[in-house]
């Protein structure tokens, strides 16, 4: 059995105050049916990426809440998993298909956070770490500033090195018109920033983001040429602790998702034209190349910092959406949007940031600090 | 591809001061493990229900907590669904297996409810409604009163009728040593107690519980006789907005995913001899019989009032774990429970309340009024 997506769905990201979470879904799920050709009557579930709807609104069903957005009266699931709320319901889908329980599905990932203010969208991002990390007041950029520090002391990288990821991604963005971010920025940019979590500056980190991406999934191929296929796909799992972990520059569950989802697709990862990592922080992104095996251990700064990664280049293209940092971050629709945006790279509609001759795209998507990770890769059958 | 059900667990029910969300998912899923004989390497992904731990503790990446709890390194995977969380658990769980993505996998639904205020629980659950019910403070057992008087005028069905049910399912309760109720009641006793929503009265309605359950689920069988299996299942849908449905004393997505479920599994509702449906109200538990096919429309309160339904009878036996009145309704947990009960039934280690000549069993479970329903189908094959 084959799982094809078929159609994309993505809204605009940003602080969108004039939208709702429900508004969000409905444009994104509307648009991806549209691209399928398929009507609200041939979706037989809905799956739902989501993470702070019921702390920021105090509403679950989160799944019937996206489904009456579009006026589907199918079964709907949702899929909370922090941050990789939207991979991990892509991968739910997928397996319902797989399994011949349905033909064609809908996936939607949604979040809407700029209604809130920060302490209690902090306090609900926290929500994604260990109990022992909120009884501490460990927030994400104050972890993920602890394993930047240790990156850079472990491996001798400099503050400049660390500051190209976030050059690169708001390269990206400025080519992608649904990005939240469209100005260049420089490496002083990065390094004059405010100081967010020591030496995590505001030019490091993932923003705040309202947003929805969407896709159609079906085990029905929509046209007999150019299909897009879904090669393979691995999960991993760590625990939520960071103090407790074997490895502190590394993630062990991104290492076993990506070795998963590699085996299935008969693929290496050198083999692979484009990836969306998940850089909710720089180190993210330059932990990611390495535990993906693009990188050897503490190379993943330098791979960017001397030129790798970016759309017109000769190799491997990183997140030409954007990425977190550029294209914006809202939580539970990222891991959707990672994959609407490889889609649309193989569907070769991509314009500016389009990446030349590419035949597969890899997505990562991880929850926490690395305690969940989705991997997927998707593949293009001429 | 079959998928075997080889271990179950499940916590008492119940107002558990002394317990946390780990502790019960720590308890459950540790039985179904040594049940199943199986090691925690084993386990390759973890399937969460739950619906409140974010909106009750700001915790979030419930997948992870439950994980965590059982020292598993594997990916968790938690779905939402308000109080059909754990029954979509397992089948998400299960077409995990079909697709052959897991070769084992641990499910546990958990809740811990009794740690906060009425206040507080109250606006968790009607977080399960619809946006326009939440600003109207339309409780569910607001919502489910409306329902019941309907029902009782358009069927012309006393009160007597109606307190039936719980009578049944505290007969039950009294003969399930994990159930949070003790004490049988009559139908006087129903009539007596005060009044929650008119016409519901407390005697009327589902407990706040504390709990939690777990399945092992494999496609390797552990015995080569007395296996339990998944005949089938099945997942319906519908507007959160009560206001909004075509018909109002039944639930059309219990009769699509009921539908589904029995084609799948090549039966008919006659050819089972214990079925564990929704209870939360007693008018559920009626309705929910009527849309199963158990009964025509208008006589379930009847069909009960009768003595049809009870362990030792001849027919067909409702909710022999209590069902959500009796056993109680740990929202999360209860989806899973309901399949811990039909699996020990089929196994026959049920003592008291052991269903005779049980060769398959059926598993009710919705979200919302009705607005979610997964309908799973157990046989056992010697």
């Amino acid at each position: 059995m084959t799982v094809h997506v078929t159609g994309s769905g993505q809204t605009a990201f940003g602080e969108l105050w004039h939208e709702s979470a429900e508004s969000l879904a409905r444009q994104a799920g509307q648009e991806a049916m549209e691209e399928a050709q398929v009507k609200p009557q041939q979706i037989e579930a809905v799956f739902v990426g989501n993470m702070l709807l019921p702390m920021l609104e105090q509403r679950a069903h989160v799944g019937r809440i996206v489904a009456d957005a579009l006026d589907l009266d199918c079964p709907a699931f949702r899929s909370e998993a922090a941050c990789a709320s939207g991979g991990m319901a892509v991968h739910l889908a997928i397996l319902s298909l797989l399994a011949g329980h349905f033909t064609t599905v809908l996936v939607v990932g949604v979040e809407k956070m700029s209604d809130v203010g920060a302490d209690i969208i902090g306090r609900g991002l926290m929500g994604a770490g260990s109990e022992q990390e909120q009884l501490q007041g460990a927030t994400f950029p104050a972890l993920y500033g602890l394993m930047t520090r240790l990156y850079q002391q472990t491996y001798e990288v400099s503050d400049e090195m660390m500051a190209a990821q976030a050059v690169l991604t708001h390269d990206h963005a400025y080519l992608n018109p649904l990005a939240q971010f469209h100005q260049k920025i420089t490496i002083t940019d990065v390094l004059k920033s405010s100081m967010v979590a020591d030496p995590i500056r505001l030019l490091n980190a993932s923003p705040v983001s309202d947003g929805a991406a969407a896709l159609v999934l079906s085990t029905r191929a929509q046209s007999k040429k150019d299909r897009v296929v879904v090669a393979g796909m691995g999960e991993g799992g760590d625990c939520l602790d960071y103090a407790k972990r074997k490895a502190f520059t590394s993630f062990s569950a991104t290492k076993v998702a990506t070795a998963h989802a590699l085996r299935q697709a008969h693929t290496m990862i050198q083999e692979i034209q484009a990836i969306e990592v998940h850089d909710c922080f720089s180190v993210a992104q330059v932990v990611a190349l390495e535990d993906l095996g693009v990188c050897s251990p503490g190379t993943g700064a330098d791979w960017i910092a001397t030129g790798h990664g970016r759309v017109g280049g000769n190799g491997l293209v990183v997140n030409s959406s954007g990425g977190l940092k550029g294209c914006g971050h809202p939580v539970g629709a990222t891991g959707v949007k990672q994959i609407v945006e490889l889609y649309r790279q193989l569907k070769g509609v991509c314009g500016k940031r389009q990446v030349d001759s590419i035949s597969q795209g890899l997505a990562h998507n991880i929850g926490g600090i690395g305690a969940t990770a989705a991997v997927t890769i998707l593949r293009r059958q001429s």
